[in-house]
């Protein structure tokens, strides 16, 4: 099988799909501040989602999962600086009237307007603001998503996009996304929000089981830290404009569209970690020789989760017994004398017991910008990797301050 | 029933138990910090343990875990420097060869001598550094344990000792205990190393009760960070100096006890969260009308380790929409709509939705040191309270820092 060709751009570099945004001031009245992002598709697209397991839903996960039950979506409308949630029923008429507004200026069903919000939390949507920056949207839309990725950003630094061309059987489709994320990121469900759209055609049951699977190995695979959001919304668009026949399931097709969105899923997700708030590491955690791959993901999770492990890579320190103590109560089955640990090219630890290496190795190891961190549990056939970011001073600014 | 009566000490406050602390230099030859704390008891008491879950157990925990098995101890060793985890067969020889001096110093069996350890995992223990330093304990055994509980401290700031006197049916008992942690605390087991005695009489099954029952209301309800140590230990010794009939289940006397080793533990507990590493803040976490004391532990316990709402605490943003937000991923079933929120007497939220409080009251509220907050899910009868610090610049640089 031919692996997925990685090209430039994001949602826009599939054929049907036009976007732009636009600066409303929805969390300071008056910013210039890119925070609406309108995206639209012709043909209409199959749609599928993956949410927020939270129990304190925002108003736009109670919508747009109703738009993907119905299963068509021509438009996603996605907004920063409000995350409208726990603002009750004005908050749902709230999204209501935003699909509303979207729905008439581009003549299409309501029901087919997807919305995605973060933001703060508890505060009513600014709806007089955020509606003169979407009719400026409805305005604007042409073939480039930079500026929309770009308004999707809360505390992320640089806007995240990436595409990739796939061959399929009969001919090349392309898969393109952009996402935002930078903290409450764990590895529950998805991200906050992520947009990836194809132009192979797939019915809604392939489509709700590809972006399931891309999920489970990207955006459920990373951590910046132990949150997870009332808003998380990762949407997956397939509007057929490459006019081929439908992706099926157990095809050879469906494993090459799927490599595809897995492509820009873990691409986008590994951007985000790398955009972690504070982060100064991009740390790789490889968990091999587990019962199971469920008990290599424990191990690995537990890890990228571990404050002590996250500032271990921050303060630059070969601390590996911070790390296999995580794996020690990630709940994944092992025996203590099986570990073996690598740091990049080193070797920490063999049969459970640490090795003679040099200190200074695994310091100069430490102070990578990227860090491969490898274990192995046993001999068993389980493995995952994770990927987190390190836990540093930034980290406790950004969010100390974050609404002051 | 009578309140247990808060008495001055620690462990000492309790007839039939004395104390030694000694300077071994075990972390760092040739350092005056004191690193050895030895407690032994006349006449021999029972002994019963909660451990460490992690699967990475230290040598100390196995060892120690024999001696609750068997269920007699005189002798309990505690070190810091140095945990003895990822050692192999040479910590567990190690941990015989320390239990083996206190045996022979103190003419008792080696079967009931308990050894805590904690500090640096995966370095072997300078053994004859650390036996120098238990000579020098065997020798200066007496009344007063403040120096043991601070030679079992690590990035603790000060020592910590609790202890209290109860009224039991044939007459006056007194509960004591010492304890150390700071960092490496979350609620799954016990803390570090805590030690807690009394000279009430009871059998072991009965003490075996006791301390999970105290521990579950105590060191299971605290958080400064979410991992989840190799070393944790938690003894409670019960040496009937007092000359009492045992306490038997089921009776006053029973329940009287467990009031005093739970306001000892609970006392410890609240102790180890105020000297949480980097913490500037001490937060109690009450939450109520839950449908079972479960699912209320489950949301007070995903709020006190939630790093958004520990940045939160620290930067005294009374940004709640984070700790509905840690309700609402913790796995406790409740509806949005039924949501109540108080931060000290201010409610913050009613059915769900944000109150038109004045943001200034909410930012005081904040800036207290001792911080209560009361989320109510519904109208349930499951309660529980959880205590956390919060995430501070400190608490990035002591762990950034630890080993260099």
């Amino acid at each position: 099988m031919s692996a997925p060709e990685p090209i430039a751009g994001g949602v826009c570099a599939v054929p049907g799909f036009t976007a732009s945004a636009a600066a409303a001031g929805i969390k300071h009245a008056g910013s210039d501040r890119l925070d609406c992002a309108l995206f639209h598709t012709t043909p209409a697209a199959n749609i599928a989602g993956v949410f927020t397991t939270n129990r304190v839903r925002a108003a736009s996960v109670q919508w747009t999962h109703g738009v993907c039950v119905r299963g068509t979506a021509r438009a996603v409308f996605f907004n920063s600086g409000n995350a409208n949630a726990a603002t009750g029923a004005q908050g749902i008429e709230d999204v209501q009237a935003i699909a509303e507004q979207v729905s008439l200026g581009l003549d299409i069903p309501i029901t087919e307007v997807a919305v995605g919000q973060t933001g703060v939390i508890g505060v009513p949507v600014p709806m007089d603001r955020l509606q003169r920056g979407l009719a400026a949207c409805l305005e604007g839309l042409g073939p480039d998503d930079e500026a929309a990725a770009r308004a999707m950003m809360t505390t992320d630094t640089v806007p995240k996009r990436a595409a990739c061309r796939v061959q399929l059987s009969h001919g090349p489709v392309t898969v393109g996304g952009v996402a935002k994320g930078s903290g409450m990121i764990q590895p529950n469900m998805a991200t906050m929000l992520c947009l990836v759209a194809t132009d192979a055609t797939a019915e809604l049951p392939v489509l709700q089981a590809m972006v399931r699977a891309a999920a489970d190995d990207s955006f459920h695979c990373i951590a910046v830290d132990n949150d997870l959001s009332t808003n998380d919304t990762l949407l997956l668009l397939a509007n057929g404009a490459a006019a081929q026949a439908p992706v099926l399931s157990d095809t050879e097709d469906y494993a090459r569209l799927l490599a595809g969105v897995r492509h820009v899923c873990v691409d986008l997700a590994q951007q985000i970690v790398r955009d972690g708030e504070g982060a100064t590491k991009f740390v790789e955690i490889e968990v091999e020789g587990a019962a199971s791959d469920e008990d290599a993901r424990r191990a690995a999770r537990a890890i990228a989760l571990s404050q002590l492990c996250k500032t271990a890579f921050f303060g630059e320190d070969p601390n590996w017994g911070r790390f296999i103590s995580a794996a020690g109560y990630s709940g994944a089955v092992f025996e203590p004398r099986d570990l073996s640990l690598w740091l990049g090219g080193l070797q920490l630890m063999e049969a459970g017991l640490p090795l003679d290496y040099a200190e200074a190795d695994a310091q100069a190891a430490m102070r990578d910008t990227d860090l491969h961190l490898r274990l192995a549990l046993g001999d068993g056939p389980g493995r995952a990797t994770f990927w987190t970011s390190d836990l540093s001073y930034d980290y406790v600014r950004i969010n100390a301050e974050y609404r002051t």
